[in-house]
């Protein structure tokens, strides 16, 4: 780690994330020393932002910065575990004392609202890039695999669907302007990571993922790493009302395969089902059941006619796209 | 973590390394769930190397997959932790798999020699830059750390320092042809992180940090961070004939500003400096003393000729460069 370079960052940190006791060394050193709990196994995910491709040259650097943690943390989430720590490696053009501090400003609100504390990272120069990486608990009897998924199996997703990539058309057409637009854009800049619904379902869910890639494509994910296939309720899916309004035109590219929405996708036990609804309902976090897993392979997708299709929208891949 | 694009390093680096039984669950779902030993303390570090920056564009693939981890090794090396875990986020402009497989070659044959494995990362399209983060682990009350230096501590260094900084010298001046050349190269392609070092100086040395900005920059951390100063006596450095004719010149630049090296640099209390020198010697791993730590602020660098001076070459530092 590179230390006078990363004090820049430091600096504007420190006043925002409290102190873990599980950090013996923070930044500064070659190293930080952590103190991972007794009986818990570490959780870790790491992700890169690039300019141009996962936002825009001209995105509120303080929504960059939440955004940059919250899709890491949503790996977190997708898993049962509790975050801890944090580390962040950043590539700038120049240094912007300005647009740097809104940046770390956003990402140390959300780190302080999870109880995370930075506690390493890297500035280098260069095209605007981030990395983080996130590191939590969970125990890992209880921790949500993508391979959990029975035949059988009911099927929820959280919050809604294809907000996030409406918000990025709508940009792109410039056509992003009054407060149903702002609604959309807030669920691309700032998405929420859904840690809390991730530790309710830890031990409950047989299967999870978050919905970084696209409703269809993480399903695609869990079918393939449990050996299943699922069919969907197209008319159960949980949208807004301007990707309803999408959706109704036939379009339900946003629903399907809009990535970015941070969700959780995840499979139950059919005799988990009303356990885990009624701990979701306690928690204040919505749930809808879309569908079920099952023994027959692919994606049945059951339209609102009753029409069913295999076909699917493909998903965001960097390399595919 | 992305899945299906980072299939494709995944896919290339599965059959250089092994599997640790400390690694619950790997590569390929929301986060890796990994499982640290009782008693000790994970160590972790994070870099980024960004075209241009760090290395050049004709760089060797294969070199750059090893510097890549060898950087982070080396931090790892500086506080006296033993290598466990690495994730690895890398940026292309274009999937070329000639290159992607022999980066991945790079950097795995130096994984296994440290008994490391990948457990996680991420591949996103962009200007060509690689973040590496490392896991270790270590006794908290051994740790090397950069704030435990003492006056009166004896200061010693591993290797030879210098070679990298001359060998890029001589990169961009299109000097490099000689056997001499390919040994200095070899020193800025492939550094040796000196991981068996810093477990060797773990609980033995009082402070610890690698070379990476230039003996003279990292000394001052010590210093800064320890509360003392220095003195060095520049006729005791270690350094490589063609490095030692740059100083017979009268330019030190390379030798005290050079970074690159990733060499220790270490303070012993006097009453250990037997005890290290001869696990030093029981370990293979060669260390010169080159001076002490100080009450008196500042770093004094002694010149062959008696000259005494504070006056000390910058190191690198991408934001002040």
């Amino acid at each position: 780690m590179s230390f006078s370079e990363f004090d820049l960052i430091r600096t504007y940190f420190s006043h925002a994330t409290g102190n873990r006791g599980d950090v013996l060394l923070g930044i500064g050193d070659d190293c930080a020393l952590l103190n991972p709990p007794a009986g818990r196994c570490l959780a870790i995910s790491i992700d890169t932002l690039v300019e141009g491709r996962h936002f825009l040259p001209e995105v509120d650097p303080a929504a960059l910065g939440h955004k940059a943690l919250a899709v890491n943390l949503s790996d977190l989430a997708a898993m049962g575990a509790e975050p801890a720590w944090v580390t962040l490696a950043i590539t700038l053009p120049t240094v912007d004392e300005v647009w740097l501090r809104a940046f770390v400003d956003g990402f140390a609100q959300l780190a302080a609202a999870h109880d995370v504390q930075l506690v390493g990272g890297d500035t280098t120069r260069g095209p605007l890039s981030i990395t983080v990486q996130v590191h939590g608990f969970v125990d890992p009897a209880l921790a949500l695999r993508r391979s959990g998924g029975r035949a059988g199996d009911r099927l929820f997703v959280s919050g809604t669907v294809g907000d996030a990539a409406l918000a990025l058309q709508r940009l792109r057409d410039n056509a992003a302007h009054g407060t149903e637009d702002a609604c959309l854009l807030a669920r691309l800049d700032r998405p929420t990571p859904r840690v809390a619904l991730g530790r309710v379902l830890a031990g409950r869910a047989n299967a999870a993922i978050d919905v970084s890639d696209g409703l269809a494509a993480d399903l695609r994910h869990i079918c393939e790493a449990s050996g299943v296939g699922a069919r969907v309720d197209l008319s159960r899916l949980p949208v807004s009302p301007a990707v309803a309004a999408a959706c109704d035109r036939g379009d339900w590219h946003f629903a399907l395969a809009g990535g970015d929405d941070y969700e959780l996708l995840f499979s139950v036990g059919a005799d988990q089902v009303d356990a885990v609804l009624a701990a979701c309902g306690a928690a204040g976090e919505p749930v809808q059941e879309i569908g079920s897993l099952v023994d027959e392979e692919g994606i049945a997708l059951v339209y609102p006619d009753g029409r069913v299709s295999k076909e699917i929208p493909d998903g965001f891949d960097h390399f595919r796209t």
